[in-house]
């Protein structure tokens, strides 16, 4: 492990914590249209602190939606190349309220850094850029090849990254991916994820009476569409969380005994889990499988919001025309997201209750994936993590979604590093975000190592 | 029938026009905080309708909520004493967009007033107070004693005047209640409703975990206040809208086979219902019950609005930590309000999905009522309706409730004889409610017959 870097960083601290700041302030929304602007500076943003790092050929890249960033060094003859990916868009704020501190204000408190998109994604690709820069500032050069790619639309369903790169396979060939926007799996715990789940996201609309009715003239007669939208979406689901959608296991692949094995040998607590986390009076799902099992190797299904009829404060009696659902189910390995989409939709169209139209709108999709853990490049991040945390690095699975790992193996054929330096706590997509301070500097110091000890393996 | 009230009422029609636009053009929305001003607005043009067609004692009665509007004149010696009830709050407009001209800017169209309250209830109270202005006028004194009660909450439960009836049974003797808040079966029909159906109104709050939460991280563990409700929510009715909810049907009063009889001769056409009022692929409701059964005599459970979760634009994938819904149950005869409120609260207790914890709040309840179509006052209203509009009145019952109706016979022991003019696709509640601009002037001529006729009896 280089001691320059780590006294580099040390060196730049507040500079390196201002910076990321500035970054975080900008409230890139990417699923809202009023925050469009917002998205650009960000990627404008991005672009800059890139060219400052060293890095060349710096574009903006114009989409359909938001921009891409890109940028290269490639000066590092002989060696392999690494394609540094990230995404600068973040989630919507809201509840608003519930924020302690402004979510585009970030704020330290107990060691965190508090604001929407410290740790998802702003704060883990902005150690990518300070890792590059660090090591152009040691060396003069970096140790290997490096492209760096960054989206504004990941948390939308990343649509024109998906086109891009199959469009692009020569200006992005690299030998190995590297990505951080996952979590340790616990505090001090050197961690890589080499399996997500994919993600298909749907829209599902219920359509009743052609309006809104009064519910004593009508009601007993006439169908309401939030009643029959309920009747649909209760349905997909038994009490214990099996979907009941036909088809949707039919090709989901268990993991291996000895991963499982290796599961059970994590520090786990569901205790733990539901008191500091969950916060319910109980955990759910499926009885027959352990909580790790659910949420990295199991499909789900959730409905992350519903609206429909009358739901100001006080009575009203309507029985209402219309509903909206947003509805999607997690991927595993092995699972086509496709067939899994059409299953939904057949499903809908079979089940939807009298009087009631159910339309499904889908919005994105992408499978689930597994890495393979014995690739060269993966044991030589294990390694570098192990270097600057001082423990075996451990290998787990992620339940959420980057759909890109998946179309990074499918158009490039490179596997993807998952090195990500957020806790289980952090609450990402939820109010109060945060990233822990000293995991940005273990971050830009472990992504230094890492393509240190890449490029040294090569010679 | 008066040929001099007919003469007064054409010779007054653009100022009846004119005063009752007026008058619906006060937003005076009940539910909504922000219009507060504006019910007291219409309360206060309501007094002074009532001082200027003659009426003495006119008060504006304050309460917890808002105000209530009294008056009365007792100077026919002798006579039998009518109370006249009615609301000037109405339900709020949304949703907007829907509506072809503004909600509170009344419309002439088609020979129809379009605007919120034209029928319900602004229109039909209106009539009542030109009815005595017109006998006033013509007569120089009303035909029998009138005291006038007029609230302010009854599209938002009726609380203030449940309060204000069993306290002042003194000031409210009379001998009979007349309400014009319902509809005529049919154009060109005259109709006397003889029941009504009940209301309990509860809103039910589901909360999951302690804040929204990542749901690739968590989902297929965690609790999903959304999904909890819906599945709450559908366990409540099967395919064929029977409640599930044990005890609801209970004390469930049939209708006399006689009253069913007489509803099969009613003209009724489901498929012009399906199409023209309801416009969904199919009427829904208890399969073995006709439409007119499930409408009149049969309670029913209604979801009139349901939110939780990411509803905006796009795509966010949280699992929900809260979610509510808005529930209401129509009761029938001889159903307990109060036993049916407490069967919800043990179904839900009994029934909330594992991890989720549903609270119900109690709204509103009323019971569902039937007056005896044989007391006297009933055959003179559905004399004089049939006077003026050269038809045999009809029967029927309304499938809507108006709580006051039970606290009249509960309280002041007189029946009420429910008369109203609006017409079955007149859109209560709905974007484009409209009142068809005869049937109001009609209204005033008929009430005005009915209480000269009522007068006359007497002598």
């Amino acid at each position: 492990m280089s001691e320059n870097i780590n006294l580099w960083v040390a060196a730049h601290r507040q500079r390196l914590l201002d910076e990321l700041f500035e970054f975080i302030r900008i409230p890139s929304v990417s699923t809202l249209p009023e925050h469009a602007p917002d998205v650009r500076r960000a990627a404008e943003f991005t672009a800059d602190q890139l060219r400052k790092a060293g890095l060349e050929n710096v574009e903006i890249i114009e989409t359909e939606g938001h921009p891409l960033v890109y940028a290269d060094w490639l000066h590092a003859e002989g060696q392999p190349t690494v394609l540094c990916y990230g995404h600068y868009d973040v989630q919507p704020a809201d509840p608003l309220e519930l924020w302690l501190t402004p979510p585009f204000e970030p704020t330290l408190r107990d060691g965190n850094i508090y604001a929407r998109g410290a740790v998802d994604d702003k704060g883990q690709i902005y150690m990518h850029v300070k890792a590059l820069e660090a090591l152009m500032a040691v060396h003069g050069k970096l140790p290997v090849n490096i492209k760096v790619l960054i989206e504004g639309e990941e948390e939308i369903g990343g649509k024109s990254i998906s086109k891009f790169v199959p469009a692009h396979r020569d200006k992005l060939k690299a030998d190995v991916a590297l990505v951080s926007d996952t979590a340790l799996y616990a505090e001090g715990l050197p961690t890589l994820c080499i399996g997500l789940r994919g993600l298909a996201y749907m829209e599902i609309v219920a359509q009743g009476p052609m309006r809104d009715l009064h519910s004593g003239l009508y009601g007993g007669a006439a169908p309401n569409a939030v009643f029959g939208l309920v009747e649909l979406l209760a349905k997909m689901k038994d009490a214990d969380g099996r979907i009941l959608i036909p088809g949707v296991y039919d090709d989901v692949a268990e993991p291996a005994a000895e991963e499982l094995a290796s599961w059970k040998s994590l520090p786990f607590s569901e205790a733990a889990m539901l008191k500091d986390e969950v916060g319910s009076t109980s955990l759910t799902g499926e009885p027959d499988r352990t909580v790790l099992e659910r949420v990295w190797s199991r499909p789900t299904l959730e409905v992350h919001g519903i609206a429909g009829g009358f739901t100001g404060a006080g009575a009203k009696t309507v029985i209402p025309a219309t509903a909206t659902a947003k509805v999607s189910l997690r991927l595993v390995p092995n699972q086509d997201p496709a067939k899994v989409v059409e299953a939904v939709k057949q499903f809908v169209a079979a089940n939807s209750p009298k009087g009631v139209v159910c339309e499904v709108k889908v919005l994105s999709f992408g499978p689930g994936l597994l890495v393979d853990p014995n690739h060269p490049a993966m044991d030589i991040a294990a390694k570098a993590f192990a270097d600057t945390m001082g423990r075996e690095t451990v290998f787990i699975r992620g339940g959420g979604s980057i759909p890109i790992v998946g179309e990074f193996h499918q158009y490039l054929g490179i596997p993807t590093i998952l090195m990500g330096f957020g806790l289980p706590d952090d609450g990402l997509h939820s109010p109060n975000e945060k990233y822990k301070l000293d995991n940005y500097y273990l971050g830009i110091r472990t992504v230094a190592h890492f393509l240190e000890l890449y490029g040294a393996e090569q010679n």
